[in-house]
């Protein structure tokens, strides 16, 4: 029964478990399948072209293993790879960007919206293309911040140096008046604590995590693909590397029972029937 | 002719090129061939295993490019690689860990050295090895710098904020009593001002970007494989990705001249014979 299959859950390390924290919280029922290619994490300073390779490298191990849908919890995948994806992909594909732009507009008071993520992310411009389609008027800020995420693999998630760095990224995107902030990397939410105390009260958050989570509940209802009432759900983590430093940070912060490690080896091009 | 071949220098990234400045003052009638895992970019936060298949990979590409020697100008693929390439390949290696520790013990006074580095590194213990082997009474005090390579890639060389993670890692080395500091990354020597402000003028710093460089003058004179007097230099790049911003920090950084960057895709696994 292709309802009782796993959601698949990529990313390029392990930053997306904060998506699959969202997931397990929302969809209990759901089993989860996480591939983190850590192998060759981060994507975030690599090029449009090597990053769309990689994702389907990755979301072809995932079809595999049988699952029902795809979530691309990582922002520079999503960002470059997901109309790939989707025209290549035989079941469906959510990704982190649109379910993003669309929560940042529902919240945007003054139509200023702020975008950080990788360097990848915001050079791909995904972020501007799918709030702007959502609404021409917005005013879009972006700026790629690439120390966030060492800081959080650091696992300096409530320190002085983070606040700091932080600071120094967003006080231009202040500045100009942002209202709204989307968190554009999986890793971000993790910094929410010291974004807040950068941000003040008045500019709002949006996490691509916990918004990626709801449009992954409306596409299974939408196409019948929930797990029954009942069923008991799971989580099962691949990684293509073995685990280091991070992996801890991750699940201390998210409180994850993440159960024992797979090892994979990433598949080198596509296998020939998907 | 054998001596007119090229140098073969590779890195995960292009961090190693730190070695190239170092190998082009002192030998400028060498061509080299530099090539960087930019695809998979770092290593240091990679497992043994991991790192070990990757730069087997990357040489196995210089062998093919017919280099007379091969310079690992990583400090996490030498710590954990260097024993099965020289065991595999059919030309002379030098990495960077010997030439460090070698340096150290002779810049020592009290017999304290300090060593810092990516993760890999540091747990592969390489340099604490090395320097015992040379040395069996010294004190050896490690310690992993995982933010410094993001710094140095994001390009804040000479930056406060790059002073006080620098303080924060180095600290404790300096309260136990370090007289020697290796810097056990090719990344670092690009940090070298920052390095020096937090350490004061007590604490000498090993260079193994220098040291090394030093040691394939060594070879070359050894083995005869020296590239003739009057023979004109030069540098050659290739990366497995394209080129990102961290590229032109350490051009502009080093003053160095590499020209038309050539884009190369991984060999997976070892071609036939070597």
């Amino acid at each position: 029964m292709r309802n009782l299959r796993p959601i698949g859950v990529f990313d390029s390390g392990v930053g997306g478990l904060t998506v699959v924290k969202a997931l397990r919280d929302l969809l209990p029922n759901e089993k989860i399948f996480y591939l983190g290619d850590t192998a060759r994490v981060p994507y975030g300073g690599k090029s449009a072209t090597t990053v769309e390779r990689y994702t389907l490298e990755m979301t072809y191990m995932l079809v595999e293993e049988g699952v029902k849908t795809i979530v691309i919890a990582c922002n520079s995948a999503s960002a470059v790879a997901l109309p790939k994806l989707e025209e290549t992909l035989s079941v469906p594909v959510v990704g982190v960007i649109l379910p993003g732009a669309k929560a940042a507009v529902a919240t945007t008071r003054n139509g200023h919206i702020g975008v950080i993520g990788t360097r990848a992310t915001i050079k791909s411009g995904a972020y501007e293309k799918a709030l702007r389609a959502l609404d021409a008027d917005l005013r879009v800020t972006s700026r790629a911040c690439p120390l966030l995420v060492p800081l959080v693999e650091e696992g300096w998630l409530n320190d002085e140096m983070s606040d700091r760095v932080i600071a120094r990224y967003l006080e231009p995107l202040i500045r100009e008046g942002i209202d709204t902030l989307v968190l554009g990397c999986t890793h971000y939410p993790l910094l929410t604590g010291a974004i807040e105390r950068v941000l003040g009260p008045t500019v709002k958050l949006v996490d691509s995590a916990r918004n990626c989570a709801t449009a992954v509940q409306a596409l299974l209802d939408r196409q019948s693909l929930c797990a029954p009432a009942g069923t008991s759900g799971g989580l099962e983590v691949a990684l293509t590397d073995a685990p280091d430093n991070f992996l801890r940070v991750a699940r201390e912060a998210l409180q994850l029972d993440v159960g024992e490690i797979q090892l994979r080896e990433v598949l080198h091009g596509a296998p020939s029937a998907l």
